[in-house]
């Protein structure tokens, strides 16, 4: 195995990318920005699909998928949406490519096939679907539209990081249409409760269900409702969020439906994402500077069983042991994994699961034969215990269960305890620079006063609260009246 | 309901574009050669996906994410790859769009932001996959690396039809590496083994599996394997190739391994790929004038329940015995669907069930309440039967099963009935116009005479099938000796 990975307390940053790489989930690739997810991370990524599209379903969604390109004039046609993206746009000008002249054996692109219309690369897929959409709707009869994509997309970032920020990643995005405006509404509302369910309760990482202020609104939504999760640093991150579109994306394609009084009118819509960048938030909640740290919900292995041999008879022993135990732990459904490569020590075995976050590890040597035992190792506390193999399937399955609430516990605690209710610009300064976290404070209302902070602090709304209680207050910034407190946060 | 198809027997193309459209599966988007794929199509695609990424997981690959971009000099570094796909790039020539100052409102591409190396959107990932293995391989253990990524790929087809030729498709390319020739030859064989069972196990169409000749291979590999299905129309189709590709990607991108002995040797590598096209296949082998027929085993809904009333109390009661029968046949791990829409009568859910291919329909009206019956229709024979509640999981059980193999039977049996053989050049372009299908020919195995016979003919070599009858003879164009038979016919 490699050295050891820097502290978190040492360069946090820096950790981060370590962990990312050295623990197999995803490396830079030669285009500018754009990740490779290696097999474990992407094992990992799966795990996260596959509970998110049987959600999707269970609430009537479908999944369908739409072009990669969407012709510039499209993409242009909801301004706002437009603006908001327009300067992150991969552009393909070009279809073919021929011999170069000048060099042989190099190509370049071949002045005669220009495009004469640009296609952008999707950096989203509300312009492209409610095109499409325009050929499905014609009476209510046809709505609601319940339709999810698991698709790529291109934004252009300058600044990027492995999951965090890439100029490809991978997400999932739905695209609703609805008779009615409460129904548009209740909908959006509804897959963000759906989002924060799942990363509660299947990444355990505890987040705030919010509303964003209009200035960190969706380009082109009426409402952007999100979660916000914080990482171990005192950072937030915006794990997910599900606009309300109003009729603004019909309107800019003429979606018009017959309701049931056989008027006209405006369909409305709602929008709704979350992507790869899950991930970067996976592993900054729990990890450690060991290496990962995976709820057993998400990882690719729940249990590694690593045999601890010297002669070949020990192995042969071990090996039916651990076979028993990998048919137990199947029959309940666990993923757990034999390993018993022979190109490794055990020290190197157990340093790389560390590494990558298996939740448990259970050792067996010569002694645990002797006496039918095996020792469990859990990677969340690095905590050991000896074993009896009566006990051991009720006791893996007790452990994992432990570990996953033990982990959104932990989270939550962090979470709450770098909450800080302030009331002084002051107070906001020192607890954001000092502690960070969220800081609970009150704020007039207007963009004016949330881009001075920004600019002051680097500090951004995150999101107003859902559940939000509603007490009379001054701005930390300008002293006029506010109604109720929003959060705030340095955020990635 | 719309009205009829187009039969095949008027126009088989017409049939084919109409049932596309009409059935749900696609439609074209406003971007050219760009498809949508609609929910039911691509709830079929889903089923597909799964199975296919269960037969990579047994047999032990893993899946991964590469970037959707290719920088240019990584995409001409392998010469011939290159050389075959330059003609059909989209290319990415900018990062950024701009107000355009002549047109409020309008965008256009901000000419400052000129990527310094173009990107192309990949065609096929092995450029840019083989980069990266160069960093993931050391020594024999790290190999073999068995990949496999799931994608969207653009390959610029000037003319495009749904799901068989489309400008944006989407497939898995398995990509692995090997110490020895010996075990990369075994992997492509296995790989195209695969889908061959995938494709006439699951899909329900009788493939021939071969080897390319050289001129047909996969632009970069050594040899190609394929499978070969026959359309109702009697043109091939490839359902899928999987390619031993030397070491030439290796050697392109400078991918050695230190074997066992500590020398250096380079990488052994294979590419293998299905893709949407299956969709393609899987429509014009079963489908009817009807609209489409689908095996069981990918059918979204493999039985549908229809119930036919008057009274309110009818329908009470009819939704019981719906509701019972639901219960019975998901126990049994079937699809079903209780089909009752107040929107639509029965003729018109007939009719959409029909045309989009449900296996079996169930209706229920007063009747059969009375009698404890429900009527059962075959969508591939269009019988229909009475049949006991009694009896009725059982039957629904064994007709399904019979569904799946009549099917593949029906399709064996057209197939293995449009095989010709032929000895001399007449007979050849006899039975490729009269009778259409493969026709089994001597070639003299050069590329100039397969080159001739494709521009007499239209006909391509589909392939070398692996199980061949050797038997010298004579070339169909040349007289020249050969000492096998090869299957030629007109492709899409």
């Amino acid at each position: 195995m490699s050295k050891k990975l820097t502290s978190r307390s040492t360069d946090y940053s820096k950790w981060y990318n370590e962990l990312v790489v050295k623990a197999d989930l995803a490396e830079n690739s030669a285009v500018r920005g754009c990740m490779v997810i290696k097999p474990y991370g992407y094992a990992i990524w799966e795990k996260m699909q596959a509970e998110l599209d049987k959600k999707f379903k269970e609430t009537g969604h479908q999944n369908a998928y739409f072009p990669l390109f969407v012709p510039k004039s499209l993409f242009e046609a909801e301004e706002k949406n437009a603006e908001g993206f327009a300067k992150e746009c991969a552009v393909v000008t070009h279809y073919r490519l021929q011999n170069d002249p000048n060099k042989p054996g190099k190509l370049r692109v071949d002045p005669e096939a220009k495009l004469e219309e640009e296609l952008v690369v999707r950096p989203t897929s509300e312009a492209i679907i409610w095109n499409t959409f325009k050929g499905w709707v014609q009476s209510y009869r046809d709505l609601p539209l319940l339709i999810n994509q698991w698709a790529n997309v291109v934004r252009w970032e300058m600044r990027t990081r492995l999951f965090l920020r890439t100029a490809e990643f991978l997400w999932q995005e739905g695209h609703t249409a609805h008779a009615t405006k409460a129904e548009a509404l209740t909908e959006a509302k509804l897959m963000n409760n759906i989002y924060a369910n799942f990363v509660q309760d299947f990444m355990a990482i505890p987040v705030i269900e919010g509303v964003k202020t209009e200035s960190e609104r969706f380009a082109g939504a009426d409402e952007t409702y999100c979660i916000e999760a914080l990482m171990q640093d005192g950072k937030a991150l915006q794990a997910g969020t599900s606009h309300f579109l109003g009729q603004n994306f019909a309107e800019a394609f003429d979606v018009k439906f017959a309701n049931k009084e056989g008027k006209q009118d405006y369909v409305w819509a709602t929008s709704w994402g979350v992507s790869t960048r899950l991930m970067g938030a996976l592993i900054m909640t729990h990890s450690d500077d060991y290496g990962l740290v995976l709820p057993p919900s998400l990882a690719p292995n729940q249990v590694v069983i690593v045999p601890i041999y010297k002669s070949e008879e020990d192995l042969e022993q071990i090996t039916e042991v651990a076979n028993t135990i990998l048919i137990d732990l199947r029959k309940k459904n666990r993923t757990v994994k034999f390993d018993n490569r022979t190109t490794h020590r055990p020290g190197a075995k157990f340093a790389q699961h560390e590494l990558q976050g298996v939740p448990l590890r259970i050792a067996i040597g010569p002694k645990d034969l002797a006496n039918q035992t095996v020792e469990i190792a859990r990677r969340d506390t690095l905590t050991k215990e000896t074993v009896h193999l009566n006990d051991l399937i009720n006791r893996v399955e007790a452990l994992l269960e432990d570990i996953q609430q033990s982990l959104y516990n932990k989270a939550l605690t962090y979470r709450d305890s770098h909450i800080t209710e302030v009331d002084t610009f002051e107070a906001f300064k020192t607890a954001l620079n000092d502690k960070g976290g969220f800081v609970s404070a009150h704020w007039d209302g207007t963009t004016e006063t949330e881009d001075k902070i920004k600019e002051l602090t680097k500090a951004t709304i995150r999101c107003i609260p859902l559940e939000n209680k509603q007490e009379t207050g001054n701005c930390i910034l300008t002293g006029k009246p506010s109604k109720e407190r929003v959060l705030f946060a340095k955020a990635y």
